[in-house]
């Protein structure tokens, strides 16, 4: 497994630890930003947890409630100038920080040359150790540290670039793979398993795989990437 | 007690039984602003907690890290291609409905004068019947029901209408009972009782009331209009 490492020369080597120190720096104002949201969005629940009850009373009796001065003295507060001033927290934005670093950092970002780059890689890989699609997705290296598993969109990914590669061997290898983990994710996530439809088995077709793709973002939007 | 009805003319009251109606439809608004910048933030937040993990693992050792080709591969992708679709998450409005209603319902809205003829209803009240600034500032007007309390901004909101009336009476009777309050508030949110400035009586001194004032709204910064 010594071989790995050549696949890539130093100074892209190099370039890629910085690369990693650059992800960590974005977290970190990533997580600046979700504090700073966080706050807001505390200030503004507090807000409308007391108008609720307040606009609950009101609503149910408003001549009883208008009936005491100080209520309608109130009322015409809020309105005329507490109201904006909840409305400027609402508009006001938390994400600038965050927004600048990306900005900053973009230009450092590896580009698609890149990512097919390492997608060709990988599949130099897999002929090389004559390993199959199932065990390269699961991350299953003997000897290589850090496990990591390649999602069925990873699959998809490199199914494509092989596509363009006119690599059509390694298209339907992979196309086959992303569409196997994407039957299993699917029924995972679908509670009702009568509205799985009949399907022929998609070897390399296209259209279908998109639209298992579509189906699929559908049933699962919470999850950002779930790993298979 | 019945006199009180008296003060605001039949149609004013018509409209204001409106403002109650606008103000709940406001919160309505708010409250599916807030749900739908929580169900954001949600997604932010799985993405954030799963990148400080990979990126911990990867800065503590990235030539292992990197030794793995998949984990070479994801970091490619992830940079190239999923950062910028957080970064468009992060930059997703979720307060347009709010925003717009509010736009919508500010043209029924109060303005100043409203709100200082409501002031003044209150100020003539208060010598008809014979009121203590604590009183009123409490909301104990007997028999009536819905009782509601005057904040330390409310009292001084009171003395600045009396003042620009050139009513000096009212002036100091409402900035004292102002000044009272913010004490009693500052009193409870110090936990330091020695950072407590020294200070003297400030009949009317506008300067030091602002100064008490700035000072009170640092300390308690998380409540936005906290009762008193």
């Amino acid at each position: 497994w010594a071989g790995v490492s050549f696949l890539l020369v130093p100074v892209e080597r190099c370039h890629m630890t910085d690369l990693i120190n650059t992800e960590k720096d974005l977290v970190v104002s990533l997580k600046d930003y979700i504090k700073a949201e966080e706050s807001k969005l505390e200030q503004i629940k507090k807000w409308a947890e007391k108008l609720d009850q307040l606009t609950d009373t009101a609503t149910k009796d408003p001549e009883g409630f208008l009936g005491h001065p100080v209520n309608a003295f109130k009322l015409m507060k809020r309105l005329n100038t507490e109201w904006g001033e909840l409305e400027s927290l609402v508009l006001k934005d938390m994400s600038d920080g965050f927004i600048s670093n990306m900005t900053i950092q973009r230009q450092f970002f590896p580009n698609d040359e890149d990512q097919t780059g390492a997608a060709k890689a990988l599949l130099r890989l897999q002929d090389t150790y004559n390993l199959d699609t199932d065990t390269l997705s699961r991350g299953n290296l003997p000897g290589v540290k850090h496990k990591s598993f390649l999602t069925a969109e990873d699959c998809f990914e490199l199914g494509k670039i092989a596509y363009t590669e006119a690599d059509y061997y390694h298209t339907e290898l992979w196309m086959e793979q992303a569409l196997k983990q994407l039957e299993c994710r699917l029924a995972r996530s679908l509670t009702c398993m009568c509205v799985y439809p009949e399907h022929q088995r998609a070897n390399g077709n296209m259209k279908y795989f998109e639209y298992i793709m579509a189906k699929e973002k559908e049933a699962n939007k919470s999850s950002t990437d779930s790993e298979e």
